[in-house]
């Protein structure tokens, strides 16, 4: 580890349940330490429903400079931010939050930008694609926002709970007009297929899309960190198609989350 | 370092303010790293009025497997164990918690021993011994208890709040009957100086006694740790008094800190 450890050193608690298979611990302590700030970001595993006295401790423990918040917290801890990227609002929903003058949280969600980025960087073109999104959850919404901001002609929205993705159609309204649909977990025609569920994160999931579907002209892109090749990416790999996993995603809101941690430090 | 940090360490926060000189963080992270368990200290800087709701907060953070707990909140901490040990108890103040089986924190306070050992480690004589301690807070409650069981012959207890003096004495009329009596900071024809008082961590500090009636058969000991030499040990050691300074202590307290922290696990 190249980071230092003392009685000086910044919290960035990563909030999450299950919070076992994050990788910002290793990989934003590492980009921390590049940065020249002692600082480390710690997991700490939050149930549901003790967010609320969690977030109010941890904004009284004054070497807490942010917070990375994860599956299933997204949603609720925005209601615990004084102010919020405009992102975030849209979405009702935060990934990263940073201190105000005043102490309280200011929110914002990275995730969308993070996903395109990982994406391109393996060779998706996002512009004029036709895209299948499994998963209308916190981080699938941030997905959304952002591959309709990067140009996507068509973009079909699958979620198990089917009020989910209705939820965000209506949301996202004002920033894709015409352009979103809900539909089934089919991807054919797609040139695009983004898993933003959490299937993949427990043996035995049963994968988003059937297999027997998937076309080697497809770019299929996951979510799921800490498990290198999900069972979907091997499936999607076999079938021939290019792939980025949730690895690739966390690498790729690295610089994005220190940026945002570290303005004016 | 050579700890790890991943998604899967348990954490155990150091809570106090200030908070930036504690050595627990390298020292007990080192320890837990070297007996081999995926565990780390890290520093949490609590205000006094915050350690109701932080103490909540860290209950319910589920991978928070203990706590250690310094100035000013070891008296405040007792309360919000739901058992304790029967120093604590005679105390009424923790410096260790670990979780009992239902979540909830087992408190114990260790300074008076691992004072105790840091003395003996460096040449101190404790049994026979006429000590004068400055400092009747928790830090120096445990140490007056540790001393006394240890086999000191009289002990001095002074501090600048004398109230605070007077309560000790009363609370340890069971362990030392005859032998702990309130007096002055002066320290002749005594055998052994502690400091167990905060003077010595802020520039400026005035030294806790006068440095004039140190003599060259005294054993001098400090509870400030994170320092160095402190300025009322460096009077001592140009008396030619043998010391023992806070970060002995801290040493002395790892082993004592390890086995009570991973007992069962």
């Amino acid at each position: 580890m190249s980071h230092s450890l003392d009685g000086t050193t910044r919290l960035f608690p990563i909030i999450g349940d299950p919070v076992k298979y994050v990788r910002a611990p290793q990989v934003l302590s590492a980009g921390l330490a590049a940065r020249g700030y002692n600082g480390m970001c710690v997991p700490a595993e939050v149930p549901d429903g003790a967010l609320a006295e969690v977030m109010r401790g941890l904004a009284l423990t004054k070497n807490v400079d942010g917070l990375l918040v994860t599956m299933p917290h997204k949603f609720k801890a925005a209601s615990f931010c004084g102010t919020t990227s405009d992102r975030s609002k849209l979405l009702g929903a935060v990934s990263v939050t940073r201190r105000n003058a005043d102490g309280s949280w200011h929110g914002d969600i990275l995730d969308g930008l993070a996903f395109v980025k990982a994406q391109i960087d393996a060779g998706a073109t996002i512009k004029g694609a036709r895209i299948l999104l499994i998963g209308a959850g916190a981080a699938g919404s941030a997905i959304a926002v952002a591959l309709l901001d990067s140009g996507a002609r068509e973009l079909i929205v699958h979620d198990v709970e089917g009020s989910r993705a209705q939820a965000l159609l209506k949301v996202l309204e004002s920033v894709g007009p015409g352009r979103i649909i809900c539909g089934s977990a089919d991807p054919t025609d797609c040139d695009m297929v983004c898993n933003a569920s959490s299937s993949g994160m427990a043996a035995g999931d049963p994968i988003p899309v059937e297999a027997t579907l998937l076309k080697s002209t497809m770019f299929v892109g996951d979510v799921i960190a800490g498990h290198g090749l999900t069972p979907f990416l091997q499936a999607a790999q076999a079938a021939g198609c290019k792939t980025a996993n949730g690895d690739e995603m966390v690498e790729a809101q690295q610089e994005m989350m220190l940026d945002f941690l570290l303005i004016g430090r």
